[in-house]
């Protein structure tokens, strides 16, 4: 039996802004997606999960090699996929497998929750059938999961999730791990807002060319942000991060992704003694992310949670996705 | 008897950013201040007003003409200052005064009501004692009121409130008049916060020479908003005006003025139907503006009283400071 876990991304600095090759920071945190699958004496691939509601679905191995993969519902069909694309590159998939899914990662709520189980179960199946690989393989193969998925990902929640760590991204010019030490919590506060990111970068991507000479510039201070937000990652320095976090969430409010459930997160955490806290992902509804000392944890969990929002605690994860094989 | 009545202003764009020599529209609205001044039979002024707690107070005419006029409230004190430089230029106070201020500008919210009782008050006395007077000598005699108020005005407040309209404000540049028409109601929510202006502007300053690379951008933002915002109130389009209020209380919350109160009471007009909403000033409290149309100006004005705001309705106020003799 092998179990496999990837963890979950959240954005720092740049979401929306990386659509139109402007910088991101993204880091990996501890809240992760297992994927544990072990080979059963069948011809039947059988996946359980306990996302959305939990299922069981089996589904016979010669329908996913010939890729007749459809019908299935948005959160097992990718999953199919990337079977699929697995037994294409590698013919290997002759055996019946149990593969059983669980995460701690909140879905829908811009933390790449979907990318990490992708992750998770690519690097699971790929180290089942004792195929050698890197993590680009296991990026290669999640991906086709995030494409069916979301359409046109940036791919930072697949590379997050696989790498781990923190990580510079812009799109022409791919990623760069940042090799700094950020011990600090990360709050999550989660909304029960729903969106579409589709949604939001559209409606984003309206506005920046209805008003271009006013957009560049505050795409251009985004960079700025993230430069910043470089050396304060670099020399540790919470209070300026907390700070760029603060400034950030202007930005991408004056974007129009910010709605009031958001604001009311933001404000309770600083008010609880964030040094900063702004949106994360792609808005209009999703999570928040709050910065403090251990100090201050408990009051901000507290306030989030008493202002309509989820709150968990996080760090910054150093380690992207891991695979092991168990004794059974 | 005289009866003298002047204007409150609101700033559509750019407060903050004009301490930084950026551009600023700021407009008058039909929300006044009245004064009326009548000579007595005794060697004494009266003022009463029913600004704060209604009070009258009695002074002797030569205290005033030899500037011992300390020790009196906060808002009676420029007053008296406004007297004193009157005698000082004229040489005209030999009369006794009667006095009575009625404001219907909420106080402290950043619609320069102060500033347009002292344009109201110094047009009544130059009017009262038969000066020749032009707008210029208003807004020199009002703004001595307004030095003692408020410490270094930038005169946004008394010039707008004499000449009403919208005018085109730049520290280095002065103003501009603005010719044009905009009929659609301006609906002002307002905050139970306190705040200082003085507070809020050292805030943001402080937050821009930390951050100068970032915020300079931010300040260029603003400009290229007020132009698109001078187009958009040339060709009436108040969908656009909307958005770009929208747009600029995002960059205005990026420099850390907004409020969890200022946001209710945003997106409560924006959620009823406001093409936009902003704060309007200083910030850190105080008020919002929202535009919209007729048809949606009541429900905008019940979400506003709805979300811990009081709302009026307002109309641009192309006429200023008014000063008309009445027969007793």
């Amino acid at each position: 039996m092998v179990v496999a876990s990837a963890p979950a991304k959240v954005i720092l600095f740049g979401e929306h802004f990386v659509v139109e090759d402007k910088f991101a920071i993204a880091a990996a945190i501890n809240l992760r997606a297992k994927v544990f699958a072990d080979f059963n004496d069948s011809n039947f691939i059988s996946i359980s999960s306990d996302i959305n509601s939990p299922n069981t679905i089996k589904i016979p191995i010669n329908m996913i090699i010939s890729g007749d993969i459809h019908g299935y519902s948005p959160s097992i069909t990718p999953l199919l996929l990337i079977l699929h694309e697995f037994s294409f590159k590698h013919h290997l998939l002759d055996r019946g497998v149990d593969i059983s899914i669980k995460s701690e990662i909140p879905m829908g709520a811009g933390l790449g929750s979907s990318a990490a189980v992708f992750v998770a179960f690519s690097a699971a199946i790929l180290k089942l059938y004792n195929v050698k690989f890197n993590l680009y393989d296991v990026i290669e193969l999640a991906s086709k999961g995030e494409s069916l998925a979301h359409g046109k990902p940036s791919g930072i929640d697949a590379t997050i999730s696989a790498f781990g760590g923190i990580l510079l991204y812009r799109r022409s010019q791919g990623f760069n791990r940042l090799n700094v030490k950020f011990n600090a919590p990360i709050i999550l506060g989660i909304t029960p807002e729903h969106r579409s990111t589709a949604d939001m970068v559209n409606k984003v991507l309206k506005l920046k060319y209805k008003y271009p000479s006013i957009f560049n510039l505050i795409y251009d201070a985004n960079d700025k942000i993230v430069e910043e937000a470089i050396n304060a990652l670099i020399s540790s320095d919470i209070n300026r991060l907390g700070e760029l976090l603060n400034i950030s969430h202007g930005l991408l409010s004056s974007l129009g992704i910010s709605t009031l459930n958001l604001e009311r997160l933001i404000y309770a955490a600083r008010n609880a003694g964030a040094y900063g806290a702004k949106v994360t992902g792609a808005g209009g509804g999703g999570a928040i992310i709050a910065i403090s000392n251990e100090s201050t944890v408990s009051s901000i969990l507290k306030a989030i949670n008493d202002n309509g929002g989820k709150a968990i605690i996080s760090y910054i994860s150093d380690y992207g996705v891991n695979v092991d094989e168990c004794s059974n």
